[in-house]
This record gives C-alpha cells, sequence and structure tokens, in this order.
C-alpha cells in the first residue's frame, strides 16, 4: 500500500492534467444538443480504465452511455467493490455568472475552475487513480473491482435505472462507494447515511392561441404567466408547508433521539447557512430547524419560470404560454411516483378554467438510508481517519442520488457516500471548483479504503 | 391628383422593393445590441426622403436618432401636415415561433411576412409614397409637409418626447397624421379617438447570492421564483380588478352614453375575440364588457418572466434571483408617473422580507383623446371614403402610441390615428404580416388626405 501511495504522490501533476482532459468536455447530459459530448466523454472515460488494466465496456443506452469496468483478479474468495459515479454534468453557460469559461478549466490558488469539477468527474476520478495507483505498483489489487460510471446522473438517471433493475447480478458486489457529495470542511469528512429522494415536473399554461399584444388584448384573457403566478404561489401555505394534499402523509415524524443527532451533527449552524446562502432571512417550513428541513424533511422548489420577453426593455405581449420547471425532494416511505400523482392533481385543481395547464413528469428518484453499523461503515471510517487524516461525521444529505436507491432495492449492498469535495464547491451553479489538494486526499482516502475493506 | 394616384399604380412594385429592403433592417429599439442596426434604419429612412425632394435630417439623440424631413413649398397661407411613424421596431426572433427569418421579408398570396411590416414601416413607408406621387407628377403638394419619424416608439420613446418638449414649435402643423394602427376588417377602416396611457416596470426578486442546490438548500432559502408568483398573483383581486390601491382612483366612470357608443362601435364580438385570441375564456375586470375592459378601462400585464432553469431538462437550482416585465395600461386623467410609483409602493409593500425586491421604470406614456368633431377629422373621414372606399368607424384603442398625447400636449395639434393594417396582422407577436394591397390602398388614401386638408 505505500508503493501505491508513493505512486500517487509521484503522478500528481498527470493525475491533475488528465482530470483537466475530462473537464474540458462540455458532457451536459439534460440537453440533447450536447450529446455527442456526453458519448465523447463516456469514452474517454473508457479509455482511462482500459489503460489501467481494467476490462472496460460502453454500455449503450436509450439516452446516454454508461461506462461499464471490472478487474476480478482478486478471487472468488475476495471482498468485491463497486465504484460508482457520474460523467456528464449540469448546463452551464458562461452568462449565468461564470467568471471564466465553465468548460476551459483554470486553476488559481490550488483549485480548479470548471463544470463539474467537483460534480461528479473530480471525485470518480479519485477513485479511478486509486486503483491505478495500487495496480500499478503492486501488480494487483486487495479486492475485486467494478466500475459503473454513467452518464444521466444530472438529468433523471433512467437508463442507469433500467439497466440496474434488468443486470443487477452483474454489478453485485459486497459494498458500493460513492464520491459525489460534500463535507463542511477539510477537517470534518461525512459519511452520508440517508438522501432524499426526488420528483421532478413541469408545468406548462397555454392561454391565447398567440403572442398577444398586451395593449390590445390586455384584461380579456387570462395572461398565462400570471396564471402561472397564481398556481406557484398556491403550492405553499404560508407557515411555509407544501399545499399539495397527501404529501406528508407517507414522512414519519421525527423522533425526539433523530431531532438530537441532526442537531448534534455537521449540519449549519444559523451563520454558517447564512454564511453559505447570503440569503436576506430564513425561510421555510414552521416547527422544523434548517437542518432539519434540509434532510428530514420533503420540500418542493421551483427550478426555472420562463414566459413572455425578459431581455433588454419591454415587450408589450401576453405571451401564448408560460413554463415552470419545479421538484419535490422526498424522505424515506416516500413514493415519487405518488407524490408526482398529488402534485399533478394539486396543479390541475389550482388551474383556472381561463387557460389550459399541463403538468408534465420529468425525472425521479427514491429516498435511501443506510444502517450507519454496518461493518463496511467502519471500513469507510477507518480509510477517511488514514487517508484524509480526520474522523468522519455522520449526515442526512438534502440532495438526492436516486442510484444509492436503486442498488439497495435492486442489487441488494449498503450502499456508502464519502464525498471528497466542500460544500462551498459551488456545484450546479456558477464557478464551480474544485480544491487539487481534496483530489490527492480523495485518491488516498481510496487507496485506504480498498485495503481496509480486503481486512474485514 | 389622377396623376399621382396613375403614378402610385404605375409604381407599384418599386414601391414594394423599397419598403422589403426597410424590412430587412432589424431595427430593433429596445436592445441595445441593435444600435447600429436601428442607425442604418434611420440613415436608410432619411436617404428615402432626400430622394423625393424632401428636405431632411436625422437628428441625434441620447438614443436612436430622429428622422426629420419637411416641405414647405405650398406657402405660408397653406395648411401643414405633420406625417408621423417610427421606423423601429420590436424584437423578433425565430425561436418565438416564426415560420420563417422575421427580418428576410417573404410574400405569400400578396401578403408580406416579417418584423415591423406592418408596425410600423409599412405603414408610414405609404405616405412617403404618398407625397414621392404627388411630387413626381405635379412638382408641387397641396399642403405643406413635415415628417416626423422616429427609433424609440417600441422602447420609450423618451428622446422623442424630449424633443418634442423642447422643439415643438418647429413641428408645428395644422394636422397631425399617424399610421400605426390597425382595422377589425378591410371593409372597417378605423379612425382611433382615444389611446390609452402606459408605464412600464421591472421586478427584481434576489434571493441568496449565489444559484444554490435544490437540495442542499432548498427548504431553507426563500425561492426568488416563488416569492415573485407571491407578488403577481397578489396584483390582481379575484374579481380581476388591478390590486393596487390607488389605481383606479382618477378614472372617469363610463357614462351609459359612452358605454352604448362602445357597444354599438367597431369592438369585438365574443366570437371574434374569441377567433383572434383563441384563448380558453374570457377574462378580466368584473362588471365591464371586453371592449369597455380594452379601450376605456386601466389594466396591468406581466410582459416577462425569467429566472432559474427552463430549458430541456431539469437544472435542481434555487436561482440567486428572478425577474418579471410588466406595463399598465391607462386611461384619460391617468398619470403614469404617480401609477408608477402606486404600482412600486405596491410591490414594495407585497414583498416579504426573506427577499430583497428592487422595482425598476421601464418606460412611460400619457393616455389622450381627441375631439371627434374637429373639422380635420372629416378630412380623414373623406380620405378613407375615398381613397380606401370605405366609410370609416371611430373607436377608443387599446394600445398606447405616447407621442399621441406628446404632440397634443405640448404642440397643440388634433392628432388623427388612421390605421392602414389589420387587427390581425400579428404585431408584436410571431409572424407579423401585412397584406400588400393595403399597403397601395394606404398610398391612395394619404394622397387623398393632403388634397382634402387643402380644401379645408
Amino acid at each position: 500500500m505505500q508503493h501505491a501511495l508513493a505512486y500517487a504522490a509521484q503522478h500528481r501533476s498527470r493525475f491533475e492534467a488528465e482530470l483537466f482532459e475530462l473537464l474540458k468536455i462540455p458532457s451536459v447530459s439534460t440537453n440533447p444538443a450536447y450529446s455527442p459530448q456526453v458519448k465523447q466523454a463516456a469514452e474517454w472515460v473508457a479509455r482511462q480504465l482500459a489503460g489501467i488494466g481494467v476490462q472496460t465496456e460502453i454500455i449503450p443506452t436509450s439516452r446516454h452511455p454508461i461506462v461499464y469496468g471490472e478487474w476480478l483478479g482478486a478471487g472468488e474468495n475476495t471482498r468485491t467493490v463497486l465504484i460508482y459515479g457520474h460523467y456528464d454534468v449540469q448546463p452551464a453557460d458562461r452568462s449565468d455568472g461564470w467568471d471564466t469559461d465553465p468548460f476551459e478549466p483554470v486553476v488559481r490558488d490550488g483549485v480548479v475552475y470548471a463544470r463539474g469539477a467537483t460534480d461528479d468527474k473530480g471525485q470518480f476520478y479519485a477513485h479511478l487513480k486509486a486503483v491505478e495507483s495500487i495496480l500499478k505498483t503492486e501488480g494487483t489489487l486487495p479486492v475485486n473491482v467494478k466500475f459503473l460510471i454513467e452518464g444521466e446522473e444530472e438529468s433523471g438517471g433512467e437508463s442507469l435505472a433500467a439497466y440496474i433493475r434488468e443486470h443487477g447480478r452483474r454489478l453485485a458486489a459486497d459494498v458500493c462507494i460513492i464520491s459525489d457529495g460534500s463535507m463542511p470542511s477539510v477537517d470534518t469528512p461525512t459519511i452520508v447515511y440517508s438522501v432524499r429522494g426526488i420528483v421532478g415536473f413541469e408545468i406548462v399554461v397555454h392561454g391565447p392561441a398567440t403572442d398577444l399584444h398586451s395593449g390590445m388584448f390586455g384584461g380579456t384573457v387570462h395572461n398565462p404567466i400570471q396564471a402561472l403566478a397564481e398556481i406557484i404561489a398556491r403550492l405553499h401555505n404560508d407557515d411555509g408547508s407544501v399545499n399539495v394534499p397527501g404529501f406528508y402523509d407517507d414522512v414519519q415524524p421525527l423522533t425526539e433521539e433523530e431531532r438530537r443527532l441532526i442537531a448534534s451533527g455537521c449540519g449549519y449552524t444559523f451563520e454558517q447557512w447564512q454564511a453559505k446562502t447570503g440569503a436576506p432571512a430564513e425561510w421555510g417550513e414552521q416547527g422544523y430547524t434548517i437542518n432539519e428541513r434540509i434532510g428530514a424533511r420533503p420540500t418542493l422548489e421551483i427550478n426555472g419560470i420562463a414566459g413572455g420577453y425578459a431581455g433588454q426593455g419591454l415587450k408589450n405581449v401576453i405571451p401564448a404560454r408560460a413554463v415552470a420547471k419545479g421538484s419535490a425532494r422526498l424522505v424515506a416511505n416516500q413514493d415519487p411516483a405518488r407524490i408526482y400523482e398529488l402534485i399533478k392533481a394539486q396543479i390541475e385543481r389550482l388551474a383556472p378554467p381561463t387557460v389550459r395547464v399541463e403538468v408534465h413528469f420529468l425525472a425521479s428518484g427514491l429516498p435511501a438510508r443506510v444502517d450507519v453499523q454496518h461493518p463496511m461503515m467502519q471500513a469507510a471510517v477507518n480509510a477517511y481517519r488514514r487517508g484524509w487524516g480526520h474522523e468522519p461525521v455522520f449526515k442526512r444529505e438534502g440532495g438526492s442520488l436516486p442510484v444509492v436507491a436503486d442498488l439497495t432495492n435492486h442489487v441488494g449492498m449498503p450502499v456508502l457516500m464519502v464525498g471528497y469535495g466542500l460544500d462551498t464547491d459551488g456545484i450546479h451553479g456558477p464557478n464551480e471548483h474544485y480544491d487539487l489538494n481534496l483530489f490527492h486526499k480523495g485518491i488516498e482516502t481510496s487507496i485506504h479504503f480498498l485495503y481496509e475493506v480486503s481486512q474485514l
């Protein structure tokens, strides 16, 4: 193992240069216009895996390919680790507020700025470099390793979900490890034991058959922007709770013990939350703390809205339609399919007869929770302690990783979420970045983890 | 006059080809990126005026130039006609739903499709060709003529308003004629005796300091899209009236006589309104008919909204800000500056403390009303009867032409609005078009008008 660590230290520059190559590929999976670049990223990852001696294949799907690799040379009596990651990224456009081109990585003070730097290219690639470091120095690995690197994590992940349901046995392992998360500071590595589910939806409000002049027809048609605003405004109650009948039906009430765990965990203090969000004031469901609302309560957010003309100046138009996209985050026991139907029914109830409203399903993922007492958890704790240099804390995550639920339900293994990024990395927003020191610490932690698992 | 009409008939193809040249110039005044093209259009118009023997100058302003021309050869004892028009256009993008490039005119079945075809390039150019037809055949005009062709009608028109206030005397005339309107059908030419004022505003809702991940921070910050929706939803009452305290204070109640005039005028039947809007149902202020709401009642519309990610797929973001643009249409006696302050105050009252809300002034124009008994009105009626071939009707217009109020107040002359377009021409929306027959009928009507005025 010392050889592997030395190898990793020796090849830092090359490892970084390779990561930058990957960051240059705009593998935006949400927008079909970028499909060629998504494919290009898949091929790049496959070449890297094959290059270090992993048997690799690119699995085509109806949308974006899955890269699968396996090295099973440790033999049948040895543990197997499944490493999951995703090579696709969120959309990013310089005009969203980026200081530099999101697909032209720039390093400032040891931090690389690029879309996908931490979510998830920098994090999954650390595992790949850990495997390389062991294989190149020892000629073998202490455990069998499988890689599952998908290209739809940012856009629903239906293809991987379908693949897991159909070919789950092939992915079988003793543990799955995922580095697609973050920690509040470098000395507080975090193991996530719960993720929220998600269900995304789109609201399309149709009004007049075509855009109308607001002077000539204003005051006689229900403006689709206004009708959409009226619907959105009613999706929450005055107390910040979600106004969708049945929305909370399957949510387990928080026990006093769990509230204490959340309060004493690595959640935000109010000041931290304030510093991270910059919001003028706190908002949300009354009766719950910020950290409870983030990790343990379901929420509903509108993620985008568009209608009419919002460019420079004023255009005197009543648009033919207005669109909003939204998503609900769900907690354990909530079923995304059922919640989608509840949301759809409520929007249709709220829709006035003066417009025509369509609701479309966009994406979903199950919530999931892992037993913190599982022996594999101890391997992860030890790896952080030895590779990262700090004791980890446990956390409920506000975000969603549908693959966690899919792997838990359909393959049947503990899924450990060990993030190598920081909460402040700006994922999904402008100027996403990743401290390259964390990239290298991630590689070392991953080397330790593989050896820890082999000793169980 | 017969020579002029014959000349106009003879040069139809050339007149159309010239109009198409002007339509090819994307003189979008709302967007500073198009300033060079706006200037190009001004220069094109100036060249045309000079080319037919009108003394022409381009008047620079702090934004877009004004084209002014005069032919005063009829002498001091003869009437003077001021012809107003605008060479700028609304924004247009193929992706808004245009079947063809909005700045590449296409003729189908005698109808030209292009942004500005009817609003207002095709209409003001008809007057220019009428003057050419008389001058080229008679060597003189029966009246003095002044041209005032501006470039900011679609974006506030502040420069022209300032010019009128400062140089009103230069524009003095016995009558101003404006063709920047429409009629319900070709056999119902319409003289507008009242236009609504307008005041435009922008609402910017600031939430978190940067875009946030909706899974990591959802339910703890007030989503700016949601806060904006809540504000917009509250700007109208359930009965369709505008929920801005003081908004209706200065509105004169409609008399029974005026209601009868509106009911018997050239307004829409419900079936016509339905056919023109394609809206699922009627909407608006209770207690008033469709035509009353369009012409005689103030209204408030949201013209555009944007926030977050509304492209393909779903982006799990809480945006840092959301923006809406809106405008109120005002009737006689309402002061745009006062109404803006009322709207701003109400938005600020509705703004929750969990976000920071800014309201910006965008544009304004006074409402105006002309005496239908004025002798110049008879000249316009006769011109329609003889040149267009149909008896005109009188109408209150829902749209706004601030220049009407400015010329009425600061120059002091009757301003006649004699449209040469159709209500169905699709102005401000996609596939704006103009029947070229109306262009030629407009030229003939304008020739008749100049002779009618000379006989008063």
